[in-house]
C-alpha cells in the first residue's frame, strides 16, 4: 500500500474542507472488527475489496491484525494521521476517542455511533461536547448516527450500509447525499438495479457538524460528480444549503431532491393561524424555485431525472416534438404536455407537405404520427427525425416505438437512423420511449439516448430537464444587503405599528389632525381626493350622530368648507367639547382588499405571505410565501402567481390596481422582516388596500409581534 | 384438430353476444397469407404456434394451402360456418367479404383494413355500409382498423399486434381492452416484461359495432378475468360503458382505467362559456366516481394498479399500517398517505409499550420503524406484523424492507415470519418494499405479496384498492325513470323560462303583478317578508325617481299602505299612466350567490354545472359537475364539494343557506334536463340565490336555449 497523493477528483472550491472525508489518502478504523459482517468489520472488509487507494488502519486494542491488515492498540500508535477515521464504539467512548484523534492529528471522522441528539437531552449534551472536541482540533465530522460515507472512485467505503453487501456501485457520475442512511442505500441499491452509476454517497446522520448542503456542495465540486440525488427530510442549516446550490448552479450540475416530512411539518404549523400558511411546505418550494433543483415525489422518479441528468443536455426555452408509431401514446404526451406546460409547437407547413408526401396515412403536425408504416423502410424514420429538429427545431425530441424499437429486424437500422440526426445535433435532447430487454436498450444507451420505458416519464424528464436549462440560463437572485430596523422594547400598538412600517416604505391609509382649514386642505391636496373628515376629539363618541364626519369630500374647497361645517357641527351639539381639530384620511374607494404577513419559519427565517383578503385568504387559501427579502420585480410575480390574480388585473370589469406600488410595499415589507432581526416573530396586515393604478396601496391595519426573549427561542 | 365445445371460460351475461368474437370455436382468416411476417399471415401463424383449440380457415383464392393448413379458394368454401373471421383485404373489398361471411353462417368478424371513418365523409359511409351488412347478418364485428383480439387461453389470435413476435403473454388474469392497437400491445409488452398475465386482449379501432365497453363488458363476464386495463380516447357509447361498469361492480371486477384527450377536449370545449366549464375531464371523473374504476395517469400506474388488484383484495374502510427498518421512508409513506387522504392511525398504546420493551429503540406508533435491529432476530417481524394486525386492526400493511429483505441471508426467515401473519389474516392486504432480482423475488410473489419497489407506489396502490373496496361496498345509483318535459318550439324568453322551470320544482325569485292591496297582503305573506313593491305599468319608466318603487315592506299592514303609496305617486307624477297593478316580488336579504347550470356534452349528454356565482365561477372556475339525472343526496354532495362550500355553510359569521332546498334545486334542474331531451341544448341559472336555512334557493335569471333541428347536430 503506497502513500499517495489524491489531487483528481478532489474539491477546491468553498466545500474543500470535506476532501478529507469524502476523498481521503488514509483512513482509520476505531472499533474495528476482524468479523467482516459487523458493523465495525464492514469498512475494513469493504475497503479491502475495493481496493482503497491508500492506508487502511484498523484500531482494535486486543487485536494486532484485522482481516490480514496489521491492527493498532491505541490511537496514539497509528503509523500516520488518518485524514478520515470511522468510529464505531459505544457512545460514552466516542468523545474521547475523537479527542485521540485529534491530538493524533486526525482530519476528520465518521462517527457511526448512536445515543446523541435522536435520544433526548442527555444524548444532545454529549452531542454538543462532541462537536466542541472536533472543533477544537479543526476537525470535521460526519454524523453521529450516521451509515457513513463512500467514495467508490478510490475505493473507501466508511459505511457499514448493508447495501454494499449486495454489490458495490457501478461506475458513473451521480453523488447520493442523503440523511437517511437506510434511504440512501435504498437509493444505491434502486440505482444498481437500473444501471446507475453512483460512486460518491454520504449520508449525514445527526450532522453535528457536516450538513446535507455541505455533503451536497462537496459533490457538485468535485470533477467526478455530475448530478447529486439528494434526501432531505429538514434542511436543519440553510446557508450551507443555498451555498451548495449556488455551487451547483455555477458547476452547471443538478441537484434532484427528494424532501419529506410536509405532514409532520403540517402539524406543527397548526398552531397559529398565519403559522398555519406559512409552514407550508410551499415555503421551501418557493426558496428552490431560484436554483438549479428539481424535487421529485418519488424514488422512482429521482432516479429517472438523475439519469436523464447524466447526459448533460438542459434545454433552456424548452419544447418538444414527438415522433412515434401510435397515435394513442401521442394523445397521452399531449395531454402530460401541456398540463406540465411544456410546448409542443406544430411542425412548419412545408414540412409538413413533405412528410404527408413520404408517408400519406401519416399525422406529420405534432406530435409527428409516422405510423407503423415506418417499420418497412426505416430510412424514413431518419428523414422524419431530421425534419423535425432542423425544420420544428424543437429542443428535445421523444421517439415512441415501444417493442417495435427492439425487434431484432428493426433495432440496429432504426438505432443508427436516429443516431445519425442526434450526432447532427448534439445540443438537442432526445428520449426513447422501447420496452426491451437490457441487452437490447443497451446500443440506444450507448448511443446516448435517454430511455424510458413509459412516455409519461418520457415527458416528466424532459419537461425537468428544460426546468433544469431555463435555471442554469438565469443569473442567480442577487440577495441585497438589507439597513436594520430598530424595533421598539415590545410589541407596539396599531398606531405605533403603522408608523414604524410607514417609515420603511409600508405606507399606512394616509391620515392626520389638522389645526386649520387651509392646513386640512393642504394636506388632502397631498394624499388625493376623495378624503374623509372627522371631528376629532376625546369628547365626541358618536361622532356622525353630530354630524361630525363627512365622506366623499371632493376638492380643496370643500375640505375648507367642510372644516367650518364640522366644527359649527361640535359646536352646536356638544357645545364644552375640547377640540383637538379636523382629521383627514383618504377615502378608500375601488380598492381591492389583501393580506400581507411576515412569519418567521423555523428553517428558512422571515417568509412573507400575500393573498386577497377575506374569504380568498380564509376559505380558499389562496396565499403564496416567499423567503425574504426580494425586490420589486420578484414581489410582483409573487402577487401575480396567485389564483386570484384576475382581480388584481381588473377583472369583472374593476379597474386593474396600482401593481406597482403594491409590489413596491411587499418588497418594503420584506426588507423589513430582515432588517429587524431575530426578535420579529410576525406582521400581519390585513387588509391591505390595493389602489387602482397610480394611487397607492395602503395598510388599514397593522399587528407586529416581537419576541421579548431572543434567548428562549430555539435556534 | 377436434371440434368442441368451450363453455369454460364462457362470457354469459349482457355481454353473451361478444363470445363468438373473443372466444370462437372456429377461425376464418379471409385474405390470409403464406408469409407468417404480414398482417394477413400473422393471425395464422399465431393460431398454430398458440395451438389454437379449434379451427383455423385461411381464405385465398390463389392457394390451396397456407402455413400448412388447407386453403379454402371462397368463402362459400369453408367446411364450417366461423365463429369469427379475421377480415384482411382492401378496404373496398370489406363490404362484400363480410356479406359473404354471413351468408356462410358467419357469426362475427374483426375487420384489420383500415380506410374507413378515419379516412373522412367516403370511408364513414362505407362504414355505415359495412354495419348494415353485418347487422342484416345479425353477426358483431371488431373494427375496422384495429389490431384485432386475442385469447390466449384457448390460442385464439385474431390480431396482427407485432407485440405478439416477441412473445404470447403470459397466464394470468388481466384483460386489456383498448381503442388503440399500438397502445394496447405496449401495454401487452409491459405486461409481459413486469411478469403479468394479460391472456385476453380487444382492440376496438373504429369501434363501428363492439365499443369499448362491449369489450369490457364480456371481459369482466368472463370466468377467466378478475381485473381488466382499458385505455380510452372517447367514451363513443356512454350506455354500454356503463353497462360493463356495472357488471363489474356485480362481479366484483375493478377496470382499471387510463383516459386520455384532455387536451383535445379543452380545445373543443373553448367554444362557450357554460360549454368551457362542462367539457372539462372532470365531467367524466365524476362520471366514474360511482364505480369500481380506478382512473390512471400513465401505463406504469396502469401496471401498477392491475397487478395489485390480482390479490382481489380490495378493503373497504381502508387504513394503512407500515412496519419499516428505515425512518426516512416511513416519513415519505406518511406523506404521501396524509395526501391521499389514506388513515394511518396510531398503534395502542399497550401494544406500542409491548413493542418497545420487544426493541428498546423502536418507534412502534405508525409508522412502525422496527429498526434495523431485527434482521438480527427475525422472530421480532413476525411479532411486529402480528401485533400491527392484531392489535393495530389496519386493513392494509406494507412493510419497507428495500433490499434488505432480499439478502440470501435474511430473506427465507422473513418471508416466513410475514407469511405466518399473511395467512393467519387473508382479509388484509400486505404489500411488500423489496428491492431484488425476480428470483429473489419470486417466493414474496408465491407467498402472495404484492411486491413494490418504491414506497411511494405502494402507498398508491394501497389506497386504489381501498377506493374499489368502497365502491364494492356501495349500492350503485339508482336511475329512476324521470318524466318527460316539452319543450316550447323555440327558446324561451326569460319570464316563459322562469315559469317553465318553476313548473318543475326549480323556483324563481317569487313576483306577481297584484290589482289590490288585499291580493298584495295575501301575496306577501305567502311568499314571505321582506318584499319589494313596484308600480305596475309600462307608461313609467324610471319608477324609482317618482316613488314608485319600496323597499323592506316588512308585514302585511305596510304592503297594503305601501300599495296606496304607490298608486298615489304614480297619480301625481305621471297622471295619465295606465296602471296594471303593483308587482310584489320577494326581497333577497343575506342570500348567497350561486351559479347552476346544464351543458350538453357530446358523450354524457346533459351535465349539470355548479358553483358560486360572480368571481368564484369566472375568475376561480370553482365549480364541478355531474351527469344528470341525480337526487338531492347527490346534490347535495356535489354542492359541497366545491372549494368555496364553507361560505355556504356559515364561513366568516354569516347564516348558513338551505342547502336543503339548494340541493332538492339542483336536483330537480338535472332530472328536468334529461326529461327535456335531446333538444335542450343548455339551461343557464345565473344567479341562484341560495337563501337563509328554511327559507329556500331561487333562480333570479333562467337562460334556456333550444337546439332547433336535432337532425343537425352530431351524435
Amino acid at each position: 500500500m503506497q502513500d499517495h497523493t489524491n489531487t483528481s477528483g478532489t474539491a477546491k472550491g468553498r466545500f474543500a474542507s470535506l476532501t478529507p472525508l469524502l476523498q481521503p489518502r488514509s483512513v482509520a478504523v476505531v472499533g474495528a472488527s476482524a468479523d467482516a459482517t459487523r458493523i465495525g468489520g464492514r469498512p475494513v472488509s469493504y475497503m479491502l475489496r475495493g481496493e482503497f487507494q491508500g492506508r487502511v488502519m484498523p484500531v482494535n486494542p486486543k487485536r494486532s491484525e484485522i482481516q490480514g491488515l496489521p491492527a493498532y492498540a491505541r490511537i496514539d500508535d497509528l503509523p500516520e494521521a488518518p485524514d478520515a477515521s470511522v468510529v464505531a464504539v459505544p457512545a460514552a467512548h466516542v468523545v474521547d476517542t475523537v479527542d485521540a484523534l485529534g491530538r493524533r492529528g486526525g482530519r476528520s471522522a465518521i462517527i457511526f455511533s448512536s445515543g446523541f441528539s435522536e435520544v433526548g437531552a442527555e444524548g444532545e449534551a454529549l452531542q454538543r461536547q462532541l462537536l466542541d472536541t472536533a472543533r477544537r482540533h479543526g476537525m470535521r465530522l460526519l454524523g453521529p448516527n450516521t451509515a457513513g460515507a463512500f467514495n467508490s472512485t478510490i475505493g473507501f467505503f466508511g459505511s457499514f450500509m448493508s447495501g454494499l453487501e449486495r454489490g458495490f456501485p457501478l461506475p458513473g457520475r451521480i453523488g447520493i447525499a442523503s440523511q437517511s442512511g437506510a434511504y440512501g442505500a435504498h437509493l444505491l441499491g434502486l440505482a444498481r438495479a437500473r444501471g446507475l452509476g453512483t460512486p460518491i454517497c454520504a449520508a449525514t446522520g445527526n450532522e453535528c457538524d457536516v450538513t446535507l448542503g455541505e455533503a451536497i456542495g462537496w459533490m457538485v465540486e468535485n470533477p467526478d460528480i455530475d448530478v447529486v440525488m439528494a434526501y432531505a427530510e429538514a434542511v436543519r442549516d440553510v446557508d450551507s444549503f443555498i451555498a451548495a446550490l449556488e455551487a451547483a448552479h455555477a458547476a452547471r450540475k443538478p441537484v434532484i431532491l427528494q424532501k419529506v416530512g410536509r405532514s409532520a411539518l403540517g402539524q406543527k404549523a397548526a398552531m397559529s393561524h398565519t403559522a398555519a400558511l406559512a409552514g407550508d411546505d410551499r415555503v421551501f418550494d418557493a426558496m428552490l424555485a431560484d436554483y438549479a433543483v428539481i424535487r421529485v415525489e418519488s424514488s422512482a422518479e429521482l432516479l429517472d431525472v438523475a439519469y436523464t441528468a447524466t447526459r448533460r443536455i438542459y434545454p433552456a426555452n424548452n419544447s418538444l416534438g414527438m415522433l412515434t408509431i401510435s397515435g394513442g401514446a401521442g394523445i397521452i404526451v399531449s395531454d402530460l404536455a401541456e398540463q406540465l406546460d411544456l410546448p409542443m409547437p406544430p411542425m412548419p407547413e412545408p414540412a409538413q407537405a413533405d412528410l404527408k408526401s413520404a408517408v400519406p396515412f401519416c399525422s406529420p403536425i405534432n406530435p409527428v404520427d409516422c405510423t407503423a408504416q415506418v417499420l418497412n423502410d426505416l430510412t424514413l424514420v431518419g428523414t422524419f427525425g431530421e425534419r423535425m429538429v432542423s425544420d420544428g427545431g424543437y429542443a428535445s425530441v421523444m421517439a415512441f416505438f415501444s417493442q417495435a424499437g427492439t425487434v431484432p429486424s428493426v433495432a440496429p437500422k432504426l438505432c443508427a437512423e436516429l443516431k445519425k440526426v442526434k450526432d447532427a445535433h448534439p445540443d438537442r435532447l432526445f428520449v426513447m420511449s422501447l420496452i426491451g430487454e437490457p441487452e437490447q436498450n443497451r446500443p440506444y444507451e450507448e448511443a446516448g439516448f435517454v430511455l424510458m420505458e413509459d412516455p409519461t416519464d418520457a415527458v416528466k424528464v424532459i419537461k425537468a430537464m428544460g426546468r433544469l436549462g431555463d435555471a442554469f440560463a438565469r443569473p442567480l437572485p442577487r440577495r441585497e444587503a438589507v439597513p436594520p430596523v430598530t424595533l421598539p422594547e415590545a410589541a407596539p400598538g396599531e398606531a405605533e405599528a403603522k408608523q414604524l412600517l410607514a417609515a420603511h416604505g409600508i405606507p399606512a391609509v394616509p391620515e392626520k389632525v389638522l389645526d386649520s382649514a387651509e392646513e386640512a386642505a393642504a394636506y388632502a391636496e397631498q394624499i388625493g381626493f376623495p378624503v374623509v373628515m372627522k371631528i376629532a376629539s376625546a369628547d365626541i363618541v358618536h361622532k356622525s350622530e353630530i354630524g361630525g364626519v363627512l365622506l366623499n369630500v371632493a376638492d380643496a374647497d370643500a375640505v375648507r368648507e367642510g372644516f367650518q361645517t364640522l366644527l359649527d357641527n361640535a359646536e352646536r351639539h356638544v357645545p364644552n367639547a375640547k377640540l383637538d381639530g379636523v382629521l383627514v384620511a383618504r377615502q378608500i374607494v375601488g380598492g381591492v382588499e389583501c393580506f400581507m404577513g411576515i412569519q418567521r419559519d423555523p428553517q428558512f427565517g422571515p417568509v412573507a405571505v400575500f393573498g386577497l383578503g377575506g374569504i380568498f385568504v380564509e376559505v380558499l387559501k389562496d396565499v403564496v410565501f416567499r423567503r425574504c427579502p426580494f425586490d420589486r420585480e420578484e414581489a410582483r410575480d409573487l402577487i401575480l402567481s396567485i389564483k386570484g390574480a384576475p382581480l388584481l388585473q381588473g377583472a369583472r370589469g374593476r379597474a386593474p390596481v396600482d401593481l406597482d406600488a403594491l409590489s413596491e410595499v411587499l418588497a418594503n415589507l420584506s426588507r423589513f422582516a430582515v432588517g429587524a432581526g431575530e426578535r420579529l416573530d410576525s406582521i400581519d396586515l390585513n387588509p391591505v388596500f390595493a389602489m387602482p393604478e397610480g394611487q397607492g396601496a395602503f395598510a388599514a391595519d397593522a399587528v407586529i409581534q416581537i419576541k421579548t426573549d431572543p434567548l428562549n427561542e430555539q435556534k
